[in-house]
């Protein structure tokens, strides 16, 4: 991997902005569909998507109403199977895809009654749903509580190694010839002399490495994709920072699995989760806190989530806790990703993917490799195009 | 510092097995008395020492009728600070001693009971105490839980960063001339053809590099000290790792430090403690675990003492948790130090500190060096050599 400061392309056919899974994922298929790739990153390796649960969960009580949002999280749960088989197969790496399903535990009758809409919601979108008494929970989780009031299963909400999964893109990227340079992209460069309806970019600006020319760019920055200059205006501003903090616990040596599938559960108004890994981690998340780019593990954010940890499975005290952790998740005014083509032309957007990032990167990867091939992509994003956040000149 | 397994020193006046506070202060002062010291410890730099709070309390509930050890502790305060003016002196490094004093919360009425009981005990012991009211702890620390029922402030309780403290003797013993061998002490080695009652060591051996001669041999290794093959039957079943679990917070850029004295209490039945660093980060401590030589870092506990010191004083739930971590304590049957000399001649112990590695560290290394050039030690040691442990031919 060049050095900082050492710029490997002065031209590409396209240039990613931003080396977390989004970004990585279109790089990988933008590569293996024939086209000269260069991401560029910073700290490639080191994305918010190594802060994640890994959860392929379509469905969660925020997208009551929110329609088109589930149609694009239900194509994107669709795809990643068969997404993540090629990566597995190309890399030769698993990347813990785990099936077993999730079950969401209820601790009283009001939670209860809150699950049991929920469910109604994920049937009449034809998932699978499968509610359980207090004893049917324990029986597929023995170490769950004997508080808990009853649950549903979920078979369908699968999760992902986060860690792995990144891992794998990287690789796989590599493999097809993708270039990766450790710098920052400032800003979108357009063409000289074009007025804005038939302005085209020209490629990026670096922090520390000059220029790449290229006639088409991606922005899949995440959280820091407002840093980005040369964006439309009202762009800029639609994503923001929502903070996660999420901890990794580890069985110690010779400690059987305390548990096969995601747990899902509100303690004091909270949600948390448990998601069981093959290598024998169990991730607990996760804070949600609008903070800014703060980055900082604090003592009350990890107090509640061993807290409610312990709340729903006793015997996490038990476990080594490996890590404390916090990521930022970049959020839309909407909770809706921002993918597709914004001006100026050859200007594509692939940010904003807020809590579902991962879910989501296949799906994403497809839309961005179906613009930047001239071909359209599924109708489901059609209500995510960056359209929806521009502003007219003048307008704030 | 040679690498491992290149032997340094053929031959040294005392080699000191292990490089804890224990060993880095004997030979620091070995070392100032003219004597030509070799260090030994694999990690050196990285001993139980790093995991500690460094309170220099010398009363605690436990020491009710253990007159013998408060006697120690009481000398082992009066030696400290003009012991670590020294080392700040010698090495042109503060060591982080504060003196605002200790303030022991209760939280109810019993605990309050208790908290008189020990009080008396200190003043009988001719340490200040002064009693407070909830309104006067609240305004000695006024981010006090409102929940406190009253407390003692004992001025005299003071505290170090143990951190700072053990970098600075490590610094003096390089200065002053100490060779440190990054290598374990496996055998003190004893002069051949010695009957029992005559023998004298010769040196020890190392684990990679060979043997050291020397006919004076310190052990301070701590929890491992047991470890070392040709210790006196008893001794080496003596000392036995007391795990220990604690935090490290740190405050958030520009927020002001919300602790000044070292806070003590009782929650749940727990002892926890606060101890204020000048650097803007409170150590919280700590768990007692008898649980073997495992250093993991566990959930439960952590939790605990989140929850213990957010108990205490809820603001700390908005500082950044800095560092989880474990040591050992040196534990032993009576709860009292292991120092003085033992058979064969020229072996000297100095371990099984417990929880007054810390405070004990300057009063031993005086100790130590009287022994290691002939001269007796205080009188308060008088009670705490190996002797007691020993165990003769045949018993167990």
């Amino acid at each position: 991997m060049p050095a900082k400061g050492v710029l490997v392309a002065v031209t590409a056919d396209v240039v990613i902005a931003g080396g977390g899974v989004i970004g990585t994922a279109i790089a990988w298929r933008a590569a293996a569909a024939g086209l000269d790739v260069v991401l560029a990153d910073p700290a490639y390796g080191d994305a918010a998507s190594l802060v994640a649960a890994g959860m392929l969960a379509p469905v969660s009580e925020a997208l009551f109403g929110e329609g088109a949002l589930l149609r694009v999280n239900l194509l994107a749960l669709a795809r990643f199977p068969s997404f993540a088989a090629e990566l597995e197969q190309v890399t030769g790496h698993r990347v813990g895809l785990r099936r077993e399903g999730t079950l969401a535990v209820a601790f009283d009758a009001g939670d209860y009654a809150a699950l049991t809409r929920l469910t109604a919601f994920r049937r009449s979108a034809g998932l699978e749903a499968e509610e359980l008494d207090s004893r049917a929970c324990r029986k597929l989780e023995s170490f769950l509580t004997p508080d808990v009031h009853g649950g549903v299963l979920f078979p369908g909400d699968w999760s992902v190694d986060n860690r792995r999964y990144a891992a794998a893109l990287r690789e796989a990227a590599a493999a097809a010839g993708v270039r990766v340079v450790r710098d920052r992209v400032t800003e979108v460069l357009t063409a000289d002399g074009a007025d804005d309806a038939n302005a085209r970019v020209r490629g990026v600006a670096l922090a520390e490495s000059g220029e790449i020319g290229s006639d088409r760019v991606v922005v899949a920055a995440g959280s820091w994709s407002g840093a980005v200059h040369g964006l439309p205006a009202g762009l800029r501003s639609a994503v923001r920072p929502v903070k996660g903090q999420l901890l990794r616990l580890r069985h110690p040596d010779g400690m059987p699995p305390v548990l096969t599938h995601t747990i899902r559960a509100t303690v004091r108004g909270a949600d948390v989760y448990l998601v069981p890994r093959a290598d024998g981690e169990v991730i607990v998340g996760a804070t949600q806190e609008e903070r800014g780019p703060d980055l900082t593990v604090t003592a009350g954010a990890v107090h509640d989530l061993l807290h409610d940890a312990m709340s729903v499975l006793p015997v996490t005290s038990e476990l080594i806790l490996a890590e404390t952790c916090a990521g930022l998740r970049p959020g839309t005014p909407d909770n809706g990703p921002i993918v597709g083509d914004a001006g100026p032309g050859g200007l594509l957007l692939a940010t904003g993917h807020y809590r579902n990032g991962i879910l989501m990167s296949a799906a994403t990867a497809d839309a961005a490799v179906a613009c930047l091939t001239g071909r359209a992509p599924a109708p489901e994003w059609e209500p995510f195009g960056p359209g929806r956040f521009l502003t007219r000149q003048g307008e704030r």
